[in-house]
């Protein structure tokens, strides 16, 4: 087995971690890609996190999370994210009754404000950036004993985020190559931890965006370090690891076959193949991996190998960018025809 | 219990379907819509049959029957259908090495064709109608030992349908209305039946078409009988069914609370919520529930009474069509605001 041992996270901590989810999120489907599959020349299937509950595959990793703060007496939590992670930390505490902040900056327009709210979770607006209000998350946490739950360094997370790979590999034992959207890692880590304690030979690929990608320039230096944050479709997949990081670099660091990198047009091919051909409404994020199938941008010595499961994470892209990414497809955006299947 | 005695279906019938083919469909996500929740003022929540391998729930009631064919040792299966059943029928055939032909006019344009083979099945091309391609596959079935898989009108069809309606009472005891899209009758007929057999306090809309709806047009009269196809963007829903009908029409008499019946423009609303509220491609056929709710199409009594499903049944829609309905959506297209969920 190549996994490395951990004193803090194992496959029993993935299946702790089901037992607390299971009923609270959705088993997703894994569907076969009948276009994909005749591009790759291997069988293609998409794990559709697309149809959680708060749209994203975050709920996972912050049900587990909370469930344990539940059982541990915690009443309230705090985070700082208007993205997928703060809305699944709001739906979570919410179904688990427990009450949750989320801290946001002045500059937060009211329309996402107000998803924040309907979701259940109190607001409070302070500061003039994301960072400003993440201290007011954490300053919470450290003087009012409200539980700061993070959104990917940290082991309940993880495990959360893990049991997408539990259902992978017990759904398609055969699995060869798993393809994961490369953000902070926690995702990444969960997944990998529960497919190569299955199988070492079960590859692992992180696909993210060329500019901006934290935990890749991380990995290229050989510790965690500060990207400059830039507009990508691929939005979720933005920000910092952590230089405090804990878990989810090292575990990306020796569990990842090879890191990917996208361009934003073929990111958008991602999003309008995955809309005309699939018919799923996907984020720029959760379409990295459709796009580097579609872009030949995995190693062929990988695709030759079998099977292969893409996660597409989420669903939560604005919807008048969709409409243009999608309206705006023409003949170029696609693909160029496959030898290998031609044949 | 107010399910009539049936010497030809009951409640066992389904657990047996559904022992069939576990593992060969998806058990498909019920997930709550927060917009359409907001709207009614009361739970509602999408069966989403869209993540179905071949984009429809039309694979479990073929996978079923088809499973049973092999079992008795069957090796050839004929239909005639080019839409969601025929597809259901290759897939379900290739699955389980079943030879699948299906019978298509001439008039069957080539990519419908190439789409029939790609899914495995042998194609046999015949007459000048789908009237024609129908006589020859009941021909095949008749004269040469294929079994005919019907669209609809089977107990082993209808069963499997019904496999739907076990997991929506599973998954939410508290179901007190089901929203079914109304077309020959077997979808309805299953769901319903696990449905009331559970608890006949559960209600069951049928909803569809304002024209050409043949099982309305049944219903209304007291017995089956044709009527005019006129096109529709709900066009899975169009078709006839059967003067010789022998289990959906007395089944949905039986069984149904209401027929609700849409217009057009009122599918094109639903299409468009879909896509830009819950993020789903949809069919028209599969439009209906959601439009229904933001028509307020429902009886308001029936409404009131609490949590309510909507069986979002495909998502095979031609994708040109699609993107102009939701290209052209504007805002005459939004529902009125609900005067309930404003107090």
């Amino acid at each position: 087995m190549s996994v490395p041992p951990s004193a803090d996270l194992s496959l029993a901590d993935i299946y702790r971690a089901r037992s607390r989810i299971d009923g609270r999120v959705c088993r997703t489907p894994l569907v076969e890609s009948p276009s994909l599959s005749a591009h790759a020349g291997t069988p293609v299937y998409l794990k559709l996190e697309t149809v959680q509950p708060t749209g994203s595959f975050k709920l996972r990793g912050a049900t587990n999370a909370l469930a344990q703060l539940a059982e541990q007496g915690c009443t309230r939590v705090v985070t700082a994210s208007t993205g997928n992670h703060g809305r699944a930390v709001a739906h979570a505490a919410r179904a688990l009754g427990i009450d949750a902040t989320v801290c946001l900056s002045r500059l937060v327009p009211a329309n996402k404000v107000d998803a924040v709210r309907a979701l259940g979770a109190h607001v409070r607006i302070t500061g003039q950036s994301q960072d400003e209000a993440e201290h007011e998350a954490l300053r919470l946490a450290r003087e009012e004993g409200y539980a700061y739950v993070p959104p990917f360094d940290d082991p309940r997370v993880i495990a959360g985020q893990g049991t997408i790979g539990l259902e992978i590999v017990e759904a398609l034992p055969d699995v060869a190559n798993i393809v994961v959207p490369l953000s902070g890692g926690g995702l990444f880590a969960g997944i990998a931890l529960a497919a190569k304690s299955t199988s070492a030979a079960i590859g692992l690929s992180g696909v993210t965006m060329a500019r901006g990608a934290a935990m890749h320039a991380s990995l290229a230096v050989g510790q965690p370090v500060l990207v400059e944050e830039v507009d990508t479709l691929a939005d979720s997949l933005g920000g910092g690891i952590g230089l405090e990081n804990r878990y989810t670099y090292a575990l990306t660091r020796d569990l990842i076959d090879e890191t990917v990198l996208l361009d934003e047009a073929s990111i958008a091919r991602g999003i309008a193949h995955a809309y005309r051909q699939e018919r799923l409404v996907v984020e720029g994020a959760a379409a990295v991996g459709i796009a580097a199938v579609l872009d030949r941008a995995l190693p062929a010595e990988r695709i030759a190998r079998g099977p292969l499961v893409l996660v597409v994470t989420g669903a939560n892209i604005d919807m008048d960018l969709h409409r243009r990414i999608v309206g705006n497809e023409t003949s170029q955006a696609e693909p160029p025809p496959n030898p290998h299947t031609a044949s």
